[in-house]
C-alpha cells in the first residue's frame, strides 16, 4: 500500500523576544544576542505541516487538504498571527519562543485535530527566516 | 561507503479537475471543491526527483544528472507540459489527478529507466502551488 | 508632497490555451507552439497591482490595502482562480487570453474600483511562470 | 554617456504595529485591523535601494556596492534589525510605522550619505511579506 | 494604443573575476575586494530582458517570446554559459566584468536582434546574486 | 525526549570545473560536457547545515545557531567563497570538485567543530542551481 507525504503551508507575522525574565539584561545579551533586545522584534514565519497516509481509492486524497488547512488556521495561525508570541498565545505560555519550542509546541497542538482526519501528522517545519528554519517530528 | 541523494528540478504547465464522472456536479463540488470546476484549471507544476547512490571515483557523480533530467523529460514531463492531465496523458487514464496521484504515476514511470542508470530512485515530489506539495517514496 | 507606490500580490491557478478557431490546427500550431495544444494546459498565475499616492497623515497609508486586496479579490480573482480563461470569464470574452491581454484585461477590471478608493491605479503585472511576466501601466 | 540602475538588497527584522494613542481601541480595530494588537506583531523586511550613475571608466562600477551596503548597514539596518520600529527607532519617533511612512523615512536617511558616494539614489523599496511592498522615488 | 511590457528570463553560470591587469594584487584588492582573486570565482547569473510593444490583434502577442528566448540564447547565453566572462566572451574583451559593463554589453548584443522582431528592447537586467542585480535602459 | 532538527543557510560564489586532466579534452568534454570548458564557470552555492539534538531547557535552543553559523563561515565558506574551488581550496585538494564530493568534503569538515558545540550532525545540503541540490548524511 502506497503511503504519501503531503505538506501544506500557512504563514503569520509575529513579534518575540529571547530573554529570561530572572536573568539580568546582560546574561541574556549573552546568551541570546540582538533576540534579547528588551522591545521585541519579529518575523515573518512560514509553517509547513506535513502529514502521511494513503490516498483513498474515491478521492485520490491521503487528505482533505483544506481540512489541514483549516485546523492549521484555527489551532495555530489564527493564535500566533499579528500576536506576540510571548504575551498573546496560551500554547507558549512559560515557554521561552525559540523556533525549537515553537515547533514542539505547534506539533502539540496539531497531532489530535491531524490525526481525527484519518491520517499521520509526520513533520511540523517552522521558518523563521531565509536562513534557519526548524522541524519536529514528534517523539 | 558514503551514500549522497542528489534531486533534479523540472517544470511542467498542465491543465486538470478533480471529479468522478459518476457523481453529480453537486457531490463532486462538495468533495472537491473548486477544484472540480468542469471547465478545468491548472497549474505550474514543479517535480523534483531525488536518486541516491555512492559517488564514482571516476567522475565524483552518483549519476550524471543530464541523464536524469533527459529521462525526465521523455518519461513524464513531455507527456504532461502544455496537456490536460485527464485527457492527455497515458499513464493517468482511470486515476483521478490528484497531486497524491500524480506523484505515484510519476514514479512508477520513472523507476525502471533510473534505475537502469545505476541508482536508485529516493524521492517523487510534486509542488502544485507555493504553499502545497507531496513526496512519494515507492512503497 | 511624496508620492509612494504600493503593490499587492494576489494568485490564482487557471487553465487556458492559445489557438483561433477559424484557423487550422496546424497553423494555431505554427503561431502559438504547444499552447495551443486543444485539451487545455494552466498555470499558476501571480498578479501584482500597484496603486499610488501620497500617504495620509492620520493613517500613513496610501490607501487601506485590504480594501485593494478585496477588489482584487471580487473583480478579477474569483473569475479566475480554479477556472478556464476561455470558457468562464466574462471579462475575456472573445479575445485571446495571452498574458498581454490578460494584464490588460485585468486592468480595465481594477481601474475604476481602485481609483474609487482615492488612489490612482499605477501598474498590473500578471506573472505566468518563473521565467515570463507582463506589465501594463494603461494608455 | 549610459547610465546604469543598480540595486542592493538588505534584510531586517522588527516588531511594530499600527495604532493611533490618542484613538480608542476600538477605532484602531476599525481602521488597522489586525495591525493595531496592543501587544505588537513582526515582519522580516526586506529593503531594496537602488542608485543609478555612469559606470566608472577605471573600474565598471556605479558605485562601490559594498560601500552602498556599508551606508544602508549602519544608517538604517543597525537600527531596525531586531528591534521594536515604534520604540526604538529615532527616525521613526512621531511617525506611524505603515510601510509608506518606513520607506519615505529610509529614504531620507540614505539619501546624504549615498550621494556623498557620487551617485543618485534613485529608490527604496520596503517589502514586508510577499504579498506588499512599497516603493518610494523622492520627492 | 496600449503599450505592453513583456519580460522573458534565462539563466547562465559562469567564471569571472574584477581586476586590472595592469594594477599590483594590492591595488586590485583595495578597489575590488575578494571579487579580485587571482583564481577567479563565479556566479548563477538571471538575465530578464523586458520588451515593449502593442499586442498583435491577431495573436495577442507584443512578440512571439520564444523569439526572443532563441534571441536572448543565440546572441548571448550560449557564450556566457559555463564559460569564464573575462577569457571566452568575445563581447567582453577589453572590458571590466562588473554587473552594469555585462549589462550594457548584453544590450549592445540584444538590440539590433530584437528590434528586427518588430518591438522595442526596454531593459536589461542582470542579477548576480540574490542581494545584488544591475538594470540598464540604453542611452 | 524530543528531538529537534535545526538548520542554517549561508551561501558561497564559487568557480570550478569538471575535468579529469589525464583525459583528453574530448573525454572530458564527452563525461562531463560544458561543465569540462577549461577556463572554469562559476556558481552562487548554497549550504545547508542541518543539526539535531534536544533543546536546552534553559535556552530552549539545540545549540546556538550563531555558533553553527560562524563554524561554516570559519571551516567552509571563508575557503570557497570568491575562490576557485579547484585551485585554492585545501579539503578539496586531489577531488574532483562534482557536488556530491563537495558535499562529502564539507560534511567531513563540520563534524568535528559541530559535534563539539553537543549537538549531532544531520546532514549537510548543496544547492549548485535552481534545479540540482545533493544532500549527504555521512556513513
Amino acid at each position: 500500500m502506497p503511503i504519501v507525504f503531503i505538506t501544506r503551508r500557512e504563514r503569520f507575522s509575529a513579534a518575540h523576544k529571547l530573554a529570561r525574565p530572572e536573568w539580568s539584561a546582560e546574561q541574556n545579551q549573552a546568551t541570546f544576542g540582538k533576540c534579547s533586545n528588551p522591545n521585541w522584534h519579529g518575523h515573518n514565519y512560514e509553517l509547513w505541516v506535513t502529514v502521511k497516509g494513503e490516498p483513498s481509492a474515491e478521492t485520490g486524497f491521503v487528505v482533505d487538504l483544506s481540512k489541514v488547512s483549516a485546523i492549521m488556521q484555527e489551532t495555530v495561525i489564527s493564535k500566533l498571527d499579528h500576536k506576540n508570541i510571548d504575551l498573546d498565545v496560551d500554547f507558549m505560555r512559560g515557554r521561552l519562543s525559540s523556533t525549537e519550542n515553537l515547533a514542539i509546541a505547534i506539533w502539540e497542538q496539531l497531532r489530535e485535530p491531524i490525526e481525527a482526519l484519518g491520517c499521520s501528522l509526520h513533520a511540523v517545519k517552522v521558518q523563521e527566516t531565509e536562513n534557519n528554519y526548524v522541524e519536529y517530528h514528534g517523539q
